[in-house]
């Protein structure tokens, strides 16, 4: 049996830590998942003014403030990637690229940056299109498979992939220079619009086509609906009243990912809540189970 | 005329400050009501682990932080106590101690510290009790006024009073040393109901009863309801959507007053919500006047 998290926070940014910090503080099993980087968008931020107790710091400097507080409270960042969360009743399933989690409630803090879906993406998902190579990669043996990197780290996924497909092309939508095995193709043009009849049988390009019976789309974040089935919306964001609570029970959300304003601070104190939210939501599941 | 400002912020913990931070990035004309001890509730807390950024600061290093922070952005803290606020249409009044102010928007951030009405409280406002004794001391001359205060600082108002009244009875619900102009009859018992017919004729304590034509609470904060009539509530929270809006159009609120948890974090976060609200519906008044 897998071991079982009161709470997993999907998402290292200022909401999962600050709900990181409070399921801590409550004495919860939890994990975080995300980068130890913390946020790519907090450090790129140029001077963030209006995080209250913080003035003139960039957003690095307020990273290495972030990073400070949890060390000292030892907290750890998990560094994998969680593709897929099911609700199971009890409990939720995170599927992370070889492994699989379990967490009786679940914090969704992984931001906006999910970029928009291709056309054909959502038609075809589960039917030649997927979000993890490495979980899928026994499907494609001795087929062709093509993968949509929006990250440099992806090129291990393409590598491991080539060891087992017949041809892997790989269509990187980063600028750092594309490093992977000699065997790979790669592809530099702007994917379009994903095309077959019951499963993928191509991916349009601008500039060209190529014939593929898999298409993995590797972005940095899933959006929330793909990310965890059934999960209501609202527009682009995920749905939730003002306890951060989205309409899955023991699942909550914060940050970007419920909505505007885009801000640190709204996160962190989004992040609090929906801790709050998920150890009152936990501590009533005891209750009811004694 | 009075001068207008686009936000009036009416509280100074960190909801109100974090609203203020926001207010001034957006380069809109604000006030902040409060102290420049910034929060009591704050300075009294022992250590505060959940702010990001922060660990094993005490409540006291935190406040600091945030005074340094205002310093920076050049913003200050109004010592004024605003005792009543109506929303007249295009702008809010809000009634100070001997003062009008106007502002386009208001934000209430003044916490939940407002403590228990008393019995009959609600029934005589405005027939014999009041939160203002300042303003309201032309009606009491010559005769008899109680003055029920839970701050130190409102002996000065009690002694303005009995420059006026011709007997004023002084109730302390505070530790400190009482000191009052001898004229002032101090009452040492714990204030339990408010009595009369149309107007109020006495105040009922746990060991005595006072023959009394008026009575002044003076607490710290006065109840979102009487603060600002027509403000729905839900219970003694004040009601808000997520984007901090109240019932009243123009009138946001943000921190513990909108209900638990009670955390810095969350009020900051809300504080930023509510700002860039109010800012957005500043920019559509201005749109819809040009």
């Amino acid at each position: 049996m897998n071991e079982r998290y009161d709470i997993a926070i999907i998402g290292s940014g200022p909401a999962g830590l600050s709900a990181a910090l409070n399921a801590s503080i409550r004495n919860k099993k939890f994990i975080v998942f995300g980068t130890k980087e913390i946020s790519n968008k907090l450090v790129k931020a140029h001077k963030v003014n209006n995080y209250l107790g913080f003035y003139g710091k960039s957003g690095k400097e307020i990273r290495d403030e972030f990073a400070k507080h949890l060390e000292e409270m030892n907290i750890e960042i998990t560094e994998e990637k969680i593709n897929n969360i099911y609700a199971m009743g009890e409990y939720f399933s995170l599927m992370a690229n070889d492994k699989v989690y379990e967490a009786t409630t679940i914090i969704l803090a992984t931001g906006v940056n999910f970029g928009k879906l291709l056309k054909g993406e959502e038609e075809f998902l589960g039917k030649g299109v997927g979000y993890c190579a490495t979980c899928d990669a026994p499907l494609y043996r001795d087929k062709v498979v093509t993968i949509v990197a929006y990250n440099k780290h992806e090129e291990a996924e393409a590598n491991f992939i080539a060891s087992i497909a017949s041809k892997v092309y790989y269509v990187p939508m980063y600028k750092e220079e594309v490093e992977v095995d000699s065997s790979i193709e790669i592809v530099n043009d702007i994917p379009l619009e994903i095309k077959g009849e019951t499963l993928v049988s191509k991916l349009v390009l601008k500039n060209r086509e190529i014939e593929t019976d898999g298409i993995f789309i590797l972005r940095d974040s899933i959006s929330p609906g793909q990310l965890v089935p059934g999960l209501e919306l609202d527009g682009s964001h995920v749905e939730v009243d003002r306890s951060m609570k989205t309409n899955i029970e023991g699942c909550f959300a914060a940050g970007d990912i419920v909505g505007a304003p885009y801000q640190y601070i709204k996160a962190a104190g989004e992040g609090n809540i929906a801790a709050l939210s998920a150890v009152a939501y936990l501590d009533k599941q005891k209750r009811k189970s004694a």
